[in-house]
């Protein structure tokens, strides 16, 4: 039997752009007895609320009857991810369909329903009975399970492992995911199905999504693993793809996982695909970002001109009477090595209007702090009228070690619609920094990866004036964000670096982040790459006292 | 046995905040044989990703140790709700502890676990499966329920009804709660309560909790249902309180339910609850608003008044060139009734020096988009100075109908620690005002609830110009936005008013809500008061293509 598997990019609910490509695939691959795509993939991994709207899930069984007939006309079968809904009923199954011949033969309806992480899914959805795991297709013996299915983890109070029930006798396993990126997943992927088929004897056959969807992000890189856990078939990485296997004569060559030793070209594929997708997927072509001259506004500028090409991104440089030197000469040469637009807008005019004004309004010098923030905004401001005013959707630029404590402004440098680099600690923008200019000549100037990190709102301000050095603060962080989940060797590890520092300051730290909540809850949506975003990520109340060094 | 029902004003994660209350109606009830208070009372409802926080769990457990102790030093005994941890697991139980003499003599668990509208339960706590519903205490058979637990809905996939397994001859049924506040929800609650005790023959006594927690209100009021379906005891609304029953002699006096024909006063009390509590459990003070002349920031402003006292509401009057003379002139007024300071801050200069920059730095004259955000957002920016520069939070003064299609400038007037109007539709924000002048006197100036409605960024501008009257606007949007949790005859009623507007139109209106999705993702918290707020209670991807029109 051939088994095509595709993984293609699908737009959350737009219907019919997801069947045009499912058709086409599907005219691609004809000659398969059955072709695999994605969890829910009609609608495209995660509808979210959009479920609630009973046009959505009429204008996905519309497609599924296009898709039927379209099985009739090409006369191939599909398995396909969809949401079915349950009379009686506000909440569906997650279900894969097998369609062969106008008709489904066969329905699995998913059996773990993750909430926890960046997963929602029991919001939507109820686990499945299903009746018969086992199908017979074209004298195959094949079984379904759909995504967290196979990743059963005992830490989530599951009742079943889908894993223990999966029939004997079987010729392939199929498994239909959308399971977000990270460095790291495509092995943690593989050896779930290599320990599956040491169980049942038999080739598991992967297929994902790809593309970017609001935050998260799909890697694709579907994959078939036979019966002797090796890996025999393998799509592209961040790209649609498909692959065709025989099931009766598997490929013999055993691949190689993709980016394994490379995990900073992982990330910056990782970013591209994300901010790619959601500036297309919003009906957007370029985007703006405000050039401070340092580290973070450098990277995010780099990464969009990989993403969209140089016509579409611009920078705006925005001195003050704070503003070092190299503030507009590092952004000159970075929008020069980048080959993209750079406009320069003094704001200190405006800066000292504003504080005269204030001062007349309210009666009082303006402190520093709101000296600090007045610049910020104003600097918010000035990229968000550029944005109005051409359509160029503007980004922002913290980094996670910046949002965690709280060093930036709402409604000044946090404006934006999307956060490239919120996922990644301060040291990984170095590290992410360092490896672009390593894979594409030097696009970001040596000077701004050399220059001591400062927000200039005041006089001679440096970030390491009220903040422990990044390797420290990084560290604690960690240690304060992902806890829970890192592994002992690594807890022993950070917490060997945090011991260096003062203990009180360790507890003001902790404060900083606490204190910060109300900020990260305005903040744009973060490309999710790393263990647990900010965001949807971790979900906080503003007004709790939790203070975790008391 | 006499049974007290203690409802307290929790802080969440504040443990000996709220250990200090508990302790407090202890000794005040401490003749009691029990003391019921409410559901995850030790640490507040609803903690979140708090509980991935091994502190969190300590503390909470070292409280309950407190408990157990003052149980006995007291000789009395407590229903309490707690987190209870599973060996083994990351999820949690959401229990009910009942202590006397120092030990947990019956622990019950939650059966059922909500994941809908505002509810995220199943992120932290699965479903208890409990051995033994009923127990003794004293003599009497009591059982615990909590919450959603009699909330069944059949609709929502649950396997269970724990209302059908309720066990016979019992004295008392003791639910625990944390039931968000809605006008109409006691009736509900009351509803239920009259339905059990048909069933099971025995009083059913409802704890809950009241006050503000970040976007959810509760309002208290507690109340016992005798085995006759007749509300015999009732706890303050939107208040701490208690009452005390002896179950072997029940009060005769039947009473009425609190705020049954007044829903202007209940919304009223449900925003003066919800601000208040934000803004003093975050650690302030004060508010400040941009008073713009118009009937949501004059609302605002008399919420904030009556919830803060005329001292902590400050407001600030910013005409810019566009603005009409009755912007200032209204706000002065407004602020003269509420009591509250009014500054003036003219942004004309301001804004004229912008629109020059912009077209020095960019070659070109912003657009008219360009140039109404502008205003709004140097507005913002100011009402932020003087938030930053005195410590009074800034409120947000978006209404619902607004947010919906996108009526708002992010950073700009969506700038705001909180929004209290933003569950409430244009009209219903007429209704409030209406019933706050006729409860207090003229607070609001007739002259701005008379006025047409418009943000004043352009010359002469209206909304009347671009969207529908506000009768059909709401009536369009809240088939939009919440038609599946309408009743029939409300879904026709409201469809004869939207049949009144040309379809072309309607589609128009329609996409607007849509595109609006990214400005909502980083709205400020809304006060939820109706069915289906904007941010918690619905939850949409921005780069969807959903079009409900098409």
């Amino acid at each position: 039997m051939k088994i095509s598997v595709v993984q293609l990019n699908y737009t959350i609910a737009d219907f019919t752009h997801n069947f045009e490509k499912i058709s086409c695939a599907m005219h691609e691959h004809k000659i398969a007895d059955l072709i695999v795509f994605s969890e829910l993939c009609i609608s495209g991994y995660y509808p979210y609320d959009l479920l609630t709207y009973d046009e959505v899930i009429n204008r996905q069984n519309q497609i599924i009857d296009k898709i039927k007939k379209l099985t009739k006309t090409l006369d191939t079968a599909v398995v396909i991810g969809a949401t079915t809904a349950i009379a009686g009923l506000k909440k569906f199954h997650n279900s894969a369909l097998v369609i062969a011949e106008g008709e489904i033969i066969h329905c699995y309806h998913k059996q773990l329903i993750p909430s926890y992480g960046v997963f929602d899914e029991t919001r939507h959805f109820i686990a499945g009975q299903n009746k018969k795991l086992r199908f017979k297709f074209k004298g195959q013996h094949l079984a379904i399970l759909i995504c967290e299915d196979i990743w059963y983890d005992n830490h989530q109070g599951y009742l079943i492992n889908p894993i223990d029930d999966l029939p004997q006798n079987l010729d392939a396993l199929i498994v239909l995911n959308a399971s977000p990126s990270m460095f790291g997943k495509f092995e943690q992927r593989l050896q779930i199905a290599k320990n599956i088929t040491r169980k049942i004897k038999a080739p598991v056959i992967y297929s994902s999504q790809v593309g970017g969807y609001d935050e998260l992000i799909y890697d694709g890189a579907s994959f078939v693993c036979n019966a002797n856990s090796e890996l025999i078939a393998l799509a592209d990485s961040f790209k649609e793809g498909s692959f065709s296997i025989d099931l009766g004569r598997l490929p013999q060559a055993i691949l190689k996982a993709p980016y394994q030793d490379n995990p900073q070209a992982f990330v910056l594929q990782q970013l591209i695909c994300g901010l790619k997708d959601y500036v297309h997927k919003c009906g957007f072509k370029g985007v703006v970002v405000g050039s401070s001259g340092g580290i973070d506004s450098a990277l995010t500028l780099a990464i969009a001109t990989l993403s969209l090409g140089k016509d579409n991104v611009k920078a705006i440089t925005m001195p003050s009477v704070y503003s070092s030197e190299g503030s507009v000469s590092d952004s000159v040469e970075l929008c020069r090595n980048l080959g993209i637009e750079l406009f320069t807008r003094e704001i200190k005019e405006e800066f000292l209007l504003t504080c005269a004004n204030f001062a007349k309004a309210f009666g009082t010098e303006p402190k520093k702090l709101t000296k600090e923030n007045m610049q910020a905004r104003i600097r918010g401001r000035i990229v968000m009228e550029y944005s109005n005013d051409t359509g160029f959707l503007m980004l922002t630029t913290g980094n996670k070690s910046e949002l965690a404590v709280g060093y930036a402004t709402l409604y000044g440098d946090m404006c934006g619609a999307l956060n490239c680099i919120g996922d990644l600690y301060k040291n990984d923008v170095y590290a992410l920094s360092n490896y672009i200019n390593q894979a594409y000549g030097e696009l970001i100037p040596q000077s701004i990866i050399d220059k001591a990190p400062s927000a200039e709102l005041s006089e001679g301000q440096k970030d390491s004036d009220s903040l422990p050095d990044y390797d420290h603060l990084d560290a604690m962080l960690k240690l304060y964000l992902e806890r829970d989940l890192l592994a002992d060797d690594e807890i022993k590890r950070l917490e060997s670096i945090v011991a260096e520092i003062d203990l009180n300051e360790q507890k003001r730290i902790y404060r900083l982040v606490e204190l910060a909540e109300f900020k990260r809850k305005q903040a744009p949506q973060i490309l999710f790459i790393q263990r647990r975003p900010f965001g949807m990520g971790r979900r906080m109340p503003t007004t709790a006292k939790f203070n975790k060094s008391c």
